[in-house]
């Protein structure tokens, strides 16, 4: 949530300080000791912005001013001498304007008085058009475009530019002498930056990290590595040309992901290998338990899958690609909302992936991408009634979707054309992307919902019928293009209006859950596709999660919780400590680190992997937000073939506490008006805040 | 001219360093020790840029690299390791990637072997959507943009983000005890850094700037000021807090334009006052001289006010605003092909001056100097023959234009709208801004058909069929919009269809030089408006460059001349050592200082101010490019009542002497073939490179 009480934080101009973060997180990406930035535009931020309040003050105020770049102050139209760290604002009502300029990083201001302080009331633009007339009279200013001012919780001391996630030391748990060197296991996946104490000698040091002991001692093939010479004064890294003064500790300059570390020493010994563990300072406000252990572990090793991928951003994997995804991210926002509720991660994340204007590309270049920007705004505001933040946004939806109907063709669809990456899922398997596929129309039908949607909490009425009647011209042409009445399924494409032969998972699915199917073809595809082994597999936990989802929708929970155990209890059996990009239940072995023609090409730490958190949180504890910020909720608990379950969801304003028997269902929530739906029973119970609810049934 | 040696240069993303550099350049102007930066929106650099080039060597071939930025190397895709200084080139052909990451700094490269060198060659791209499929299969890049990378001049150690212009030391040349303090008289108008040297005890220095003695001693009021504090061990700024160590010699962080300084002492003694001049190293390529001194004495002054203003950028004045606008930048080029034809200057102005997409207003806000800015662009071409330049911006001259079409009428006319500042001049007069002004609509005119010329430059043929019909269903319309029969003259404006009473000097001017009226029509204006003085008289040198042009057009240089002498004469008996923003004959003393409702506000250094050095050029020595490059060009001089004149033309390829007298022309020229027309005789003269032509008439 923005900042809402009184206390001063640092702001700038929304969006700007989470792209230019944005930039640093994606640029930290390395392959083999290369630099391995997004192929993407990468935008920036504004460079001059104008800060601005009105104050009425009933006696004069002194405040701090504290500044990212060279700044000026205005009061009242005038400016005023210098930079100064100190400020007296005279009595009575007075216009304070602070523009500032930084090229390196954000402009970022930070005002405290007693009364004047900055946070999101503060305006910002970045062009005043404040011109004066030859007589020195100041021009209409009305065309000048302010926005709310962008902010997090930066106190003072906090300046935006040196951000930096938690650390702290953590040991190997086991060290194995091996051929060249040793190999240091640190018990589960992590992420950080491995440090070195007692080193002794001068000489260069290799480090090759692994998710497996295969990849950290495979030299020549693991993804990552480091290499650094320590001379008598100081410690080299050969990648970077980086030296450092030698001292007591060295700690690596970039974090890695790893379990593993093969580390190769010639000319030196080194005492301690240990790191420095990073991480994001959040709350596991969400929990989960139950009869079944293995479904418990499934939920740990699925939350801590969430804790190493939730950064300053969510990114999808913590070895490859460390970057932010629009499709992966809308999966974590979603599990985010069932365990972390951290909305500033959300809301970071948002901007960073729509970047500025012009746009050039799809989010990430990938079509269905752009589509998942879009839906997960609104799912946002659902889960945190955030309003504010859809406003601020607003134009920078407007431009996305100028873009895309820009690439529309005379159907209102929309074909991959040059430049798009019309991405839907990896699969074992053919996968079709020419013409228009169902999916993405589905996608972008749920798109423009969202804009109509988005557009009302604006205030753009205009816009509202723009786009419902786009999103409904789109939908009313859904079936009559996709729909095989022999098959009872959603095809997968369409090439120059030939409906194909091909039915796949993915529109039948998203249609489900999307409501677009009459409740006979919702029952038609659960056999037809979604239960029809003859149909291609799914092999990604990415998509997964929406196959899982619709059959959830369809009250398929039992059906669910069998494929949750199988699959995600499989990458258990075979060693997960945290779950995977990608997971075939058919491969052996080594077969299992392989990905993109590379031996260890697989991330086996990728937030796509950890959909368990969400579909138990709303499908089987079945909670979940019927007004946004759950003002009004429901609860609709699902054993699933449990004896028991019990947990606790994160709201704004608190948390729902769900706990399930087969005969009896207990909640307790700190705020919002709760309706029980349970199994049987027409009616549902009422839940009000603060209440300790037992209802048998 | 782009570098088309073979020598080694850096490159980056074209205009982006241009965009950066003039950021630092627009944000150093301060008002009474307070930071000024434009009120328009500041653009910045793409932070992250892929330059690439093929190469096919012979012999393996050892290449050094320097880069300003975190950067990676890809050879034929593959990601080499580390950020090296050297890299082994194999022998073959092969594909050479550099990527580079800076956010501060524009990304800039070097790389120089003995035949693979960094040139405006290479090609740089800003999102490489270089995406991989599962199989680890490369995309298809077509999509990908790719654009020539930008560059100029410099060398493996002048790094682009280091660049500064040239320094010397000048000295005060009178000294004066005033009360307070001491009044320093540096014998002209100068720009550069105050120094102190021999500082003695402890304590604060003011220092105030003056254009005039009385700005200077006006503590209250002068435009500019410093104020400083040496302590034991350090001189702090007070404006900036920066603290630089006390030494032998301070000098000031921010260079000032100034003649006077008036230096106040509290608490320390200064054995020196002196000044850091600085300048951009520009030849004088062109030159004048008559028989009439005063005019000589007016060439001078209007070459040395062009290069006070020529710097990194053609800026406006170098005491306020130290601004590149585009209206005084487009003169300052037309002076410059006349003077110092510094071409990388115009490219590096016209670059700033457009700055990123999107395009959310006109350039510097002002209407007519968007159009401007497009016409500057084919003088450019015209008097330099650069084509790839042309090729490399017309991408953003096409959504610059978009932008502009977007804000036209029914009609296809611009008017004012909320946002843009309608400018034309100022005058003292009322000068009416609302509807359709005649003056904005034969601009854009103009710069549709700059348009079309330049998208057949750029090789898009749609585009000049577009742009030719835009701009002949305008001309066609100027007519009956704006000329009024009685009056024998276009009219100022016309409102909701309906033609104002109003005729202004502007319109008709434009016209006459673009060649849009009938040889009646232009005799008729000639004594309905230009030479009439019931018609608002123009009081700036700015509108006084295209009012003399036209009147030279027209063949009325005798004219020209006394108002030249009269207008610019006048100045110069007013005590001007370079020429004004401003000057009104009519005004007195301190009047002459004042503009903007401040006692000083007008700008004494105004690069407008110099248009005699253009006017004698091309209308007097009459020297002009017909074919683009001066492949081919006229001469065409003019006496306009002097007993003889001599001067120097620079081109691209060497210089074009002109001497004339009553009686006979002399012309030499280093290259092109040249046409010289003589008063009186129908067929012209060829003129062969390296042949000195003497001819009488």
């Amino acid at each position: 949530m923005a900042t809402t009480s009184n206390q001063a934080t640092w702001i700038w101009y929304p969006g700007d300080y989470e792209i230019w973060l944005g930039n640093r997180m994606n640029n930290r990406r390395t392959e083999r000791g290369a630099f391995f930035p997004p192929f993407w535009k990468a935008d920036s931020h504004y460079v001059t912005v104008e800060f601005s309040t009105e104050v009425d003050l009933a006696e004069a105020e002194e405040v701090e001013i504290a500044v990212e770049g060279i700044f000026n102050i205005k009061l009242d139209g005038k400016l005023q001498f210098g930079m100064p760290s100190k400020f007296l604002l005279p009595a009575g009502r007075h216009n304070l304007n602070i523009k500032v300029w930084n090229q390196a990083t954000p402009p970022a201001l930070y005002v405290e008085g007693k009364s004047v302080r900055t946070n999101s009331a503060w305006r910002v633009t970045y062009e005043d058009k404040e011109w004066i007339d030859e007589s020195g009279k100041a021009s209409d200013t009305s065309a000048t475009i302010y926005a709310s001012a962008g902010c997090w919780n930066f106190t003072k001391e906090q300046r935006p530019s040196a951000y930096t996630l938690c650390r702290e030391p953590l040991a190997a748990v086991a060290v194995e002498e091996v051929t060249g060197g040793r190999l240091y296991d640190f018990g589960r996946e992590t992420f950080g930056y491995v440090t070195f104490a007692g080193v002794e000698g001068e000489g260069e040091v290799a480090v090759y990290y692994g998710e497996s002991p295969e990849e950290a001692q495979d030299t020549a093939y693991c993804e990552t590595l480091d290499r650094i010479r320590f001379t008598a004064e100081e410690v080299i890294d050969l990648a970077t040309g980086m030296a450092a003064p030698r001292g007591e500790l060295y700690t690596f300059n970039n974090s890695k992901a790893f379990r593993y570390l093969y580390v190769v020493c010639q000319g030196v010994t080194i005492e301690q290998v240990g790191m420095a563990y990073e991480y994001a300072p959040v709350s596991y406000r969400g929990s989960f338990k139950c009869n079944d252990e293995e479904l418990n572990r499934i939920w740990e090793v699925g939350a801590y899958t969430m804790h190493l991928t939730t950064r300053e951003f969510f990114i999808d994997g913590i070895k490859r690609d460390r970057w932010v995804w629009s499709g992966d991210a809308v999966q974590s926002y979603l599990m985010n909302y069932y365990l972390f509720f951290d909305s500033e991660c959300v809301k970071r994340t948002t901007w960073l992936l729509r970047g500025k204007d012009p746009v050039t590309s799809h989010t990430n270049t990938i079509m269905d991408y752009t589509f998942y920007w879009f839906i997960g705004i609104y799912d946002y505001y659902m889960y945190t009634g955030d309003r504010a933040f859809v406003e601020q946004i607003y134009p920078r939806m407007q431009t996305m979707m100028e873009y895309v109907l820009g690439r529309t063709n005379r159907n209102g669809m929309v074909e991959g054309m040059t430049g798009d990456w019309v991405f839907v899922d990896w699969a074992d398997g053919y996968l079709d992307k020419k013409g228009e596929l169902s999916i993405e129309q589905v996608l972008l039908c749920k798109s423009l919902e969202t804009m109509a949607l988005c557009a009302a909490l604006a205030g753009e009425e205009a816009d509202v019928e723009h786009y419902q009647q786009l999103s409904e011209a789109l939908r009313s042409q859904l079936k009559p293009a996709f729909w095989n009445e022999a098959k009872q399924a959603l095809v997968h494409n369409r090439i120059d209006g030939v409906q194909s032969e091909a039915v796949t998972r993915y529109a039948n699915m998203f249609a489900t859950f999307y409501g677009y199917l009459t409740p006979e073809e919702q029952t038609a595809i659960k056999s037809s596709v979604l239960l029809n082994d003859a149909v291609l597999k799914i092999v990604t936990p990415y998509m997964r999660f929406y196959e899982l989802e619709a059959l959830c929708v369809l009250g398929e929970q039992e059906a669910v919780m069998r494929e949750m155990k199988a699959y995600w209890g499989g990458m258990l059996r075979e060693g997960a400590t945290s779950f995977w990009e990608k997971y075939n239940p058919e491969e052996q072995g080594r077969e299992h680190l392989q990905m993109y023609g590379r031996p260890y090409g697989k991330s086996l730490c990728h937030a796509w992997g950890a959909s368990p958190i969400y579909l138990l949180g709303r499908y089987y504890l079945g909670v979940k937000p019927t007004t946004p910020g759950y003002a009004t909720y429901e609860v609709r608990p699902v054993l699933g073939g449990l004896e028991w379950m019990e947990g606790t969801i994160p709201t704004p304003q608190g948390e729902i506490y769900v706990s399930v028997t087969p005969h009896e269902v207990r909640v307790r929530a700190t705020a919002g008006e709760g309706l029980l739906y349970l199994p049987g029973q027409a009616d549902p119970v009422k839940i009000e805040a603060g209440v300790d609810r037992v209802v048998a049934y």
